[in-house]
């Protein structure tokens, strides 16, 4: 159970059972950059949050990319000489190679090595391969597998096509008091795999609920995507938009499993979502891996290529690629906890809640104020009387209109929702008011 | 015996002997943060430096303070039953909570242990408890004593009252060249404790004394006052003039100790104040301790507040707080010996002739200078022949008219005061000029 | 062999054994910091690149010096009580104080002690003794042969004069596209001795003849002077044209051994000169020695002199004054290889191939380029498709026009000629270009 913070109630965290439920019911399809699995993905989702669905045809040009044609699976399996099937995509969608265009023939062992996956150091696991923008077929197998292959004749199916159609992602907006923008964005492109990537999908659809819940001082807007085509198609229509009004932005990716968490830090590594990540992750999680930007994996690629510039960070439990099972069958629902989807919701709540309290703070009077007569401060001085009101007392001294709330925290080292309540004791007492909004 | 620096006399600094007497001559009266004990203690401090006094009514505003009724105290008792008096204010004024207000009557054993103050973990110690701001009264007892308190009948008796009166403070200014000021602040509103704080006052006395000795480039400005309610009360009536004027200063307090010496920064860190006590510290006593603002305690707090941002250090040798005798009954007059009184003298001193002489200088040729054809320089060139003359050379180098003597000194490693000589040869030779005052 | 960078051919990094054959021509020669010796060393110097030469009269004012008297020397001895030459100017040069008066005369043991500088800690060492300032006579020997002389009578002979005359240096400028200037200084002042300095003068002359070979970017200076007084002459007469056009320096001293190397940086420590040594060095001799400017010794004292603050680094193997051969007849050939000169002039050249390629660079299009539809991405993508093309990739996240390839390099830890050939493909793509020169 993560450690309770701001006014949450307990309820409102014990949502890992709920979120695990989604996934399973998430895990079989078989989605991709493009197709009806990812569209089926986002409508499930649907049933959670009212995200509105936006269609971008094959061939629209995005950036430096063009969106490809739209591919779609049925079945696929690979047949030996005695007609058994030896590798079939209905039992593990992960067997195809992603995009793999259409077949239908016999070949012998040689070539049929030719389009045959497998990861020599993970005999058991059935790799992850994808071949979006250059037409080939293949399978994956388990290394295992693969070496028991004989001499023969092989029948390779694979029922699939390729051709224009739509690349679909979803969006959600929240507004708030500000038209300036806390931006997630995630990812829905994975096949059958769980913690990269249907945590994230996951997680940001229940974090989503929740701030739709209540009035915020931010806006918030949401994107499932698929990954690279995705985010750079995402950008190369809102850019103007996204630079104007997000103020910091997360990529929420891998945040399943149950290994501690781990951040990479925007280009520039100053913005207003470092500081937020940094922040809670160092109170709440001291032992979290910093990552550099050198480490990037994913949509931060995109939202913080130069000229794009936006204040975006990576907040994930595992690295995607620093993880045995990554980008192999053995990502499963096993990989992934209730228990880790829910502390990874708490964390992103925390990042909300401390964005929505972070302001320039200066206290009202000249010197110390007199807390004694409100009730704040010991009436009797003694040799240890100013222990008890220490983070009060540090708080005002650094409220000096130039420092924000994460600013404060991070120097008198409280955490920052230890904080909320002695600011508002203070604006009730009328020596505490805000500065500038940022 | 502190190192010798610059030209000072030896005489000047046996001084120890001397300020020692001074806090002996201190000790017993009881002062508080107003009353005649403050009053007769600036009068005692006049017969060495001529202090202003000035006096500062009972309910005058203060920022968000008001200064509090007057207190006085004539004797303070508890007898038990056979009439013995168990606590005696006449023994040790440490005995009465300060500003206790007068009682006179019987109290039972449970209703006096209301009233009783001590420290478990120090049981031979009386501890020093205040409470100005709220009505009430108490006595301080060691807690061996406490523990062998009997059922019974006490009579607890204070003879002191609390009315509208004065709050009193002494100040001195010591005009030089410049209408720029160092300012210096000490209180002088403890009872009968040595170290904290009468060591502050006896030393602040004797270095205004050897300030005024000499004509000064900067205005010198000392201020004797009660701690927190008396900087507040000063800030609010001088705060203008102070922040217009006051280039570095110095909250001196804890310094008749002899266990090293520590800082206290400024809240920025960065002052010409913290550049002064950092330099004259590192190359003087390296082992000294740098707190951060964070471990603040004393009218620091106030001088460096939001919107006062006065460049004040606290200079000390134990840490009010960190020392085990601090705020009782043992930090008497066994806790400091003249030598640490004379070292903490000759600390300031240091300060303040650096800050006469610290100055952005440049040389006046281009190329390093032809110091041979001076006299500065060995005329015969060896293997060896440049380390006579390292400190000048270096001086030289990086005297550009954007470095000051102290950022020289840091930079090259070489105490100011071994720069004074180097400084006067080179000006001789019209080889060095200032760059700017500061 | 040092290692291949860019895109050299080997033939051009081994001129080992010529540089040493060059060292060998000019090791007997008397040099001074003016005379026959320096001119004859200036004139061999021109056999290899076309050096102009500068010819100052004595007495000739410059900053705080003036031009000496010319000095020359033709024989000098001592002769013992049998007429036999117990020091011999004609064996060693170094027997003789440099710019030592004319003198012939007899003396006895205690008058000729007087005259004769030997290093005890060193006894089969001659030290380089000099005196240029000041008039005297004097004679150098080892402290072992010193130790057996006996008393009686000696004739003292050396026939040299001191008059006014001329103080020579050389140089030779590379006009390249741009009006800016890369500067090179060394120094052709010392007698006998290898390491310091033959092997400055030998490698820079090498140095020039490599880069007149090609159309360069830079022009280029190189001066061959007497050190301190031939810098200070230099600079008084150039100051103007050179705080306009050189935007980098390099004083190249002591790069004959074969000790590793190190940098005396400039006094700010971040011109483009300290960038570029500092990349190269990290990169290629990640061992070296990073000194502060508190150790320069040279004529970085000079060019780095307030007020003249030129981008002069030091570049160096073992630092003057730092090895035990310095300034004795230790300092030999010996002290010198053929593959120390190679390595220094190799790094020389890194130096300057980096200056000509570093630009500030940026991509051309918005979001990560599509480098798969270039080939230059792999198109399958598996667990570990990025791996080999990470240099490529990092370096595009970082080609934002406000870092240069200096930046880029170090930020993400590839040595700079690893990234020639990525921004040869990209910009072959325009998918490349340049922001800004510098």
């Amino acid at each position: 159970m993560a450690e309770r913070v701001g006014g949450r109630d307990q309820q409102e965290t014990e949502l890992g059972p709920d979120m695990y439920q989604l996934m399973k019911e998430l895990f079989p399809i078989c989605r991709s950059i493009t197709g009806d699995g990812l569209r089926q993905t986002l409508e499930i989702i649907q049933h959670h949050i009212p995200l509105e669905l936006h269609d971008v045809p094959s061939g629209t040009e995005a950036f430096d990319w063009t969106v490809p044609k739209e591919w779609n699976i049925r079945d696929a399996y690979i047949l030996d000489e005695r007609g058994e099937k030896i590798v079939d995509f209905k039992l593990n969608n992960l067997h195809v190679v992603g995009y793999s265009t259409p077949v239908d023939k016999y070949v012998n062992l040689s070539e049929l090595q030719e389009h045959l996956y497998s990861l020599e150091d993970q005999p058991d696991a059935i790799p992850y391969v994808t071949s979006y923008y250059q037409e080939r077929w293949g399978f994956c197998i388990t290394h295992r597998d693969r070496a028991e292959l004989k001499q023969g004749t092989y029948r390779v199916f694979i029922d699939s096509d390729l051709k224009d159609g739509l690349l679909t992602y979803g969006e959600l907006f929240i507004p708030g008091e500000s038209p300036e923008e806390i931006f997630f964005s995630t990812y829905v492109c994975h096949p059958s795999m769980a913690n990269n990537e249907l945590s994230g999908p996951v997680v940001n659809t229940f974090l989503a609920k929740w701030i739709a819940e209540h009035a915020r001082r931010y806006s918030y807007r949401f994107i499932f995507i698929p990954e690279t085509i995705g985010s750079i198609v995402y950008l190369s229509r809102n850019l103007r938009q996204m630079k104007k009004n997000i103020v910091a932005g997360f990529n929420v990716t891998c945040v399943g499993d149950d290994r501690g968490y781990s951040l990479i830090p925007s280009r520039t590594g100053n913005t207003l979502a470092d500081n937020v990540a940094l922040t809670v992750l160092k109170f709440k999680h001291p032992d979290f891996i910093k990552y550099t930007y050198l480490d990037r994996g994913s949509d931060e690629r995109q939202y913080c290529s130069p000229g794009v510039d936006l204040p975006v960070v990576a907040v994930m439990r595992s690295k995607p690629g620093e993880f045995l099972e990554y980008h192999t069958s053995l990502d499963n629902l096993d990989m992934v906890t209730p228990s880790a989807l829910s502390g990874s919701l708490e964390l992103l709540k925390d990042c909300v809640e401390l964005l929505e309290a972070n302001r320039n703070y200066r206290v009202t009077c000249l010197g110390e104020p007199q807390l004694g007569k409100r009730g704040l401060y010991p009436t009797l001085s003694s040799k240890t009387s100013k222990d008890s009101v220490n983070d009060l007392m540090n708080f005002i001294a650094y409220a000096d209109g130039s420092n924000d709330l994460m600013a404060i925290s991070n120097t008198i080292n409280v955490p920052p929702w230890q904080l909320y309540p002695i600011i508002e004791q203070l604006k009730t007492a009328s020596l505490l008011a805000e500065a500038t909004t940022r």
